[in-house]
């Protein structure tokens, strides 16, 4: 019967309102967060008079919003999709066999669309902000890189051109989250309970934004870095946002991509050689102890 | 009997019950929000020296204080009334037929009265700071957009006099609101449990703060912004407030109300369109399947 | 048998061990809010320069501080004594019979005595940092409200010598805390539940700071302000711990215990005034459904 | 049967795993939390830019840095290890017979080395900034305080050589640690429930920041402080790291573990007999009551 149902489940109740939902959940996680770098960067009165210019109270603004973002875009697609709402995890969990690998591609797709018309729309609200702050500085729109921000990342001058440090950086920050998601949603380990789980998860961007958010802004997700990358390509950021060229670099755009691609894949791994097997050793161990002798007698 | 018991139920125990919860739990809203602006703009030594000038720890303390306020006037009327403590939330309700058509305007109404009542007490405690931030400013009480922006909300100077940015800021701010709330109480979704629902709405409201509080200061919510516009209006700030007239913009009084209405609404229906159909279909797809042979063999 | 049990209940299993409870509860709050503002003002490179100067980010490090210090004092004492930690908590209590008048005094000792402790605990670990502020402001101790301001409450100097403002304040400010407190803790509301409540009320401390932090301090405690008030006495800030009077104000030691008395009194009064009737309605209604018929016929 | 099933049970899934699992647990704490201070000495722009200077608001990132590592320190670790990730917790429940003496040193061996390889690895993702930070302020490696300060504890300079301030200051600060964590996983007193636990834990260790973190930098952890100390060591600090001499004092790296050791062991005992009595004499008169007249009665 169980079967009969599945087999007639509809476009709409299997893959398809998984992608919209990973839409919707990806939609709201850049929504709110590149929303709060909006507020930090040109629409606090006095921010965003320099050149990419945050002091520390803009930063808890910004690593807040993150935070939260993610809290909110896991609430609203979590009960559909698992909400996902990162290419990373989706392969992470597609490495782990958590995940279908034919659903892959289709889930990466939804959290691309979700990510750009996100982005779009801060634009629509912010616009006023940018082009005011652009002209207070007297810098043109492909030019500024403060205003470009907003929307997707780059890494610190003092990297200069090297591609390994920030690539490094994404790695680690994205191995980090991938680690913790896999502890807080492991029923064997202390994963929190009564729905909580998206809000600790959140905590944890707000935790990697406060840590590793400043070597290269914290992308550690594709969607949440392609996805407006290419909308303020299409917008007049031009060439800083793709290829990814402005002062001390050129073509960055890739390492927002396969930096979370591998960190996340690394941290899944990290998780199940360290602590899975042992608390999957328990488990069993427990069970045969329940049992027990029933299992033994012939 | 339950009929009975609901026929013989008098007016505190309905409507009337009700519209006190309504009324104390948008009191304590606007009495924990308004007095945090109070705070960060007149309480703390150094703050509104200047007009309208939010440094961003200032804005943290706004954010948080907002955001708690809404947890806590949740909490209070959540059991009594469900505490939508918004105008906005309530309309979004009534047209998603969760909520009675009839009651819309008594919720309207004691709304709107905590809030007025709210914002007086703020005043209350704190006309002295104000009085004395307007002295040190030498501005008088009906010229100072700075100690008027502790009660109500206008729109930032980037706007200059054009309606349509900041509606659509207030339309996307309590869109994302809404559809959050749909999330957040959706069993068939993952709604946190243990009586934690306020607690995440609450940080909702931080995170729109975060993210879309500076462009026109997130009223978000029509009685939040039009009672104490009302009693700033009574209490000497005149055009400021009613029609909300000021250097760069004339009547921006229907703006914080039209544009809830209007968000809220839409962001009901998105959640309804994209995410309700599938929990609902998976939901009645489980139920058939527990059912399953017993209720198709006659 | 549960009877006899009692009549066997030794000191220390009855009062006395409530007491000690009251007694840690309120020293765990002193130790961590007290050295919230020792942090801003005296421990942080650049605080503590000029008299009373808090920035907008000293607040936030104060407003968190003393909210996680309720967290944890109420954890602490919770299922030992309730966990009061407040005299006027004890006393709303007592007037809402809720607790025994007979043990009223008794907690308020237990909670002046944790206070005094607390503030001396606090004091021993930062003398060498305010002996530095002081030095380095050219200040003698007893002139110094800026290192006095660590341990006990002053009024704004806007307030000029007017009692009525602070002890409004204080009334308003215990008055919220009360009426959420009494919500919070209302199963027929929607009280958090596992075990959340203290982590919430905490969060109400953290409101209050941030909302109504800055016109006295929000003592909203009379043992929290008393006991380091008593001590700073002794240790040598004279008169501007006891009786209160320094620059603009004479004799201010009566404010932050009189106003939280009665702010508390009333804060539990509204909440019984307006929102546990329906409660308590529509609970016995729900009863009478139940047992429905059965009552009704003879 | 549980017996044998114990007897066969492997190194992996006995002290083995507990250890690995106290390693990664500890890497994530120092990982998070050293990073956090990387990101406010060294990674926001306009920070590091004289020796040891914190604002607060590169505090407010620091304490919330630390806090959030503790929290997911203790969540990955939790379900096989118990989560120590602190030899001063390891020390105090063996005092207290809740873990068995033959445990802690390996337990202490593995958070060691979880705390260096944490601490290396935000080495190398922060070296570039690191460097640039130095040769802006013109100071070489082994003489900068400023970069040391991510990493390892010293204290304030207010303390001149005095040795007693700021192991007094460690006493204190992990005292307060361990009182709160007895109270917070004891279930006869009001512990959070639905796992929740490592959330409010973290949680303190933000208010111990907020409250004790700028007298010493309240390392509160013997590993979190002696693991960066011998990486720094070795990469270039020199004598600042081991044996802790720099400016204003000399030797203080045992500071930092014979503190929170002895801390440790006082926060447990005034639990354990100030509250604990109570709650266990509580619980025993319950169990007689129920079990009551039967147990009597022959």
């Amino acid at each position: 019967m169980a079967q009969s149902a599945v087999r007639r489940r509809g476009y709409r109740e299997g893959l398809g309102g998984e992608m919209i939902a990973e839409f919707l959940g990806t939609f709201v996680l850049l929504l709110l967060g590149v929303g709060s770098v909006a507020v930090a960067v040109v629409g606090l009165p006095g921010s965003g008079r320099q050149v990419v210019e945050f002091g520390p109270a803009n930063w808890l603004i910004i690593g807040w919003g993150w935070g939260l973002a993610v809290v909110f875009g896991v609430y609203v697609a979590g009960g559909v999709s698992g909400a996902h709402i990162n290419p990373a995890v989706t392969l992470a969990f597609a490495v782990r066999r958590d995940f279908p690998w034919r659903k892959v591609l289709p889930y990466w797709l939804a959290q691309l669309a979700g990510a750009f018309v996100g982005a779009a729309l801060v634009y629509a609200c912010y616009r006023w902000a940018i082009d005011a702050a652009n002209a207070q500085a007297g810098v043109p729109r492909d030019q500024s890189l403060a205003t470009y921000s907003i929307f997707a990342t780059f890494p610190a001058e003092y990297f200069g051109n090297s591609w390994w440090g920030p690539l490094l950086d994404q790695i680690v920050g994205t191995g980090i989250l991938l680690l913790l998601i896999c502890a807080l949603i492991d029923t064997r380990n202390t994963a929190p309970m009564s729905n909580l789980g998206p809000f600790l998860i959140g905590l944890v961007v707000v935790a990697i934004g406060f840590t590793f958010g400043t070597n290269a802004g914290y992308a550690i997700n594709p969607a949440r870095d392609f996805g407006p990358r290419l909308f303020t390509f299409f917008e007049g950021w031009g060439p800083i946002a793709l290829p990814g060229t402005f002062g001390w670099f050129s073509g960055y755009w890739w390492i927002p991509i396969v930096g979370p691609l591998i960190g996340a894949v690394a941290g899944v791994l990290v998780y199940d050689l360290l602590i899975t097997p042992v608390l999957k050793a328990r488990r069993k161990e427990a069970e045969e102890a329940e049992e027990g002798p029933a299992t033994q007698e012939p």
